[in-house]
């Protein structure tokens, strides 16, 4: 058999090469039916469309560049997912870059991109606690960029993220309905924009639920065992009868100070925590979690940036979307079935 | 202040600016206390290395490829972080590029790097049951390449991996120990480099310790749905004592459709697996491990290919390196303590 390419294609469905090379794209300039008339096609055919090949046609990289803090997350790997299943349905490569939380890292990543090696960019901040010039100065560049789950507010693009006011809003009154009387805080320092979001749904919560009652904010850092520190600290300090974790390594981490410490959850202590942690059902016990839609928002992410960049005289506009958590009750706050 | 550079920090220690360039590059052309002094009054200063400039002063993309087929993954998640600690030491960019398991995504991630994009590649081969010529291709190209956990035995070039044959027989030994008598395997079907040693681990401990007995081996796929079925099907028809799982993702499917079968772990079935979850201590009950030295892996992988890059007339060696996973022993398989 001959092998199939485009041109091939597009003889067979009597198309021009140029709208079979659309559906291959994922352009948002081609009849929906046609397009999957040609996928059809290209299916029964086995063709596979050549990024390197089309690359050299238009003169784009074809490729696309992910920033994030850390890849030993589930909300990160799973938005990554998001991202890849539009970036393949477009016949892009998708490049990883990872910070660490690391500001130095993530300028030099920036200043790197700067030279035109990709087409757009998908970011989520690290945690270091200042400075957007770098982002300014890609802004400046001229290369498509959305943010999402820790966004630049001032970025004038896009921005996906959860509800995570609310739903910290929502963890704080699910403790306060499980009977907790003085429920903490443990969250991330720094200026994260969704730690911030988080930490404001505790305090509002709080103060319409529990008003008049203290509230107990834990920040802990990157260093893991500075944080265990401070979580032991709290639970044999302050006596919490519940614990809202704003990040799920937070999380374990209460796990495993609850039991070197003795305490048993959910009895003396209940936890709620934002998470994506697939053994969250598995665990002893099960872990009551705020779970963000994270491979809807790594797509609406790539939707957005492939949008733009798959129709020339798009641009970004400047909004905030947010797709809502949902709370799945499990044993860690006392749920008994 | 002035800005500190190269040049400055050789000028206050009377050394030459290729000296202190080869310091921040992690060269071993250079005299390890030299560097550590280097080092220091560079931390000092609060000096970092632009990795943009020197790329550009030597021609070098100063950026390695990893290819790995999944992130949501602990033991890849690891192994990323072992290998970025190389690089970054190092001054190089890591770009990470998934594959999902798909061989197509692999040969295209391949091709598109023949370009020369990238200085060297880390790769751990996806599942796809086929095909090597996408690697041979690369290897023609001279950049270097070194594998790991999933490799490519003809590679002529360095592989990294742990004992996975002898960590087989182990898990299947303990099972044995515990007072199994018909204890299963499963595992991912395709022709993976390490599921093939870990059965056979299985198999040559089966025919040691339990001789005559049957063996039995569920070759699981991708899809998890299916999986689910494979595995609720083999507990209610085999109605095994124990299950060695070579792949985390199916122990946790384990843990699920024992749940809904009803049977208890460890007295009805006992339950060992490769795993580097981080929950593994917290599941209930907490499960038996073959901890693999996923960092440790990672790492080594990084500084073979590092060695090779940073040395001009360096082959990588076509060697076997092997770091032993470790037994870790929980409730999973009656542990009480």
């Amino acid at each position: 058999m001959d092998a199939v390419n485009l041109k091939k294609l597009a003889s067979q469905l009597n198309l021009s090469v140029s709208t079979v090379s659309k559906a291959f794209r994922n352009s948002y300039d081609i009849n929906p039916a046609t397009r999957d008339r040609i996928l059809a096609l290209a299916k029964k055919l086995n063709y596979q469309p050549n990024p390197l090949a089309s690359s050299l046609r238009t003169q784009k990289s074809r490729t696309i560049a992910v920033i994030i803090p850390d890849v030993a997350n589930n909300f990160f790997a799973l938005a990554i997912n998001g991202i890849e299943s539009i970036a393949r349905a477009a016949g892009y490569h998708v490049l990883i870059y990872l910070t660490h939380e690391d500001l130095t890292q993530e300028i030099a990543f920036t200043r790197h991109l700067q030279s035109g090696r990709v087409d757009g960019i998908i970011m989520s901040l690290s945690s270091g606690d200042s400075g957007y010039e770098h982002l300014e100065e890609l802004k400046h560049k001229g290369i498509p960029m959305v943010f999402f789950d820790r966004v630049y507010e001032n970025a004038d693009t896009a921005r996906v993220t959860t509800n995570d006011h609310e739903s910290g809003y929502i963890a704080t009154k699910h403790l306060v309905e499980r009977g907790c009387k003085k429920p903490v805080h443990i969250t991330m320092a720094k200026n994260i924009s969704i730690a911030i979001k988080r930490k404001q749904g505790y305090m509002d919560a709080m103060k319409d639920l529990l008003p008049g009652m203290s509230t107990t904010i834990i920040e802990c850092g990157t260093d893991h065992e500075k944080n265990k520190e401070m979580i032991r600290q709290m639970l044999t300090g302050e006596q919490p009868d519940g614990i809202f974790s704003a990040f799920e390594k937070l999380a374990i981490q209460c796990y495993q100070c609850c039991e070197e410490t003795g305490l048993r959850i959910p009895d003396d202590v209940k936890l709620i925590s934002f998470s994506n942690l697939e053994t969250a059902s598995l665990l002893n016990p099960s872990l009551t979690t705020i779970t963000q839609p994270a491979f809807a928002i790594g797509k609406k992410a790539a939707e957005i940036l492939f949008h733009t960049m798959e129709n020339k005289n798009a641009v970004i506009p400047n909004e905030h979307i947010i797709l809502k958590s949902v709370l799945e009750e499990r044993r860690s706050t006392g749920k008994t079935a």
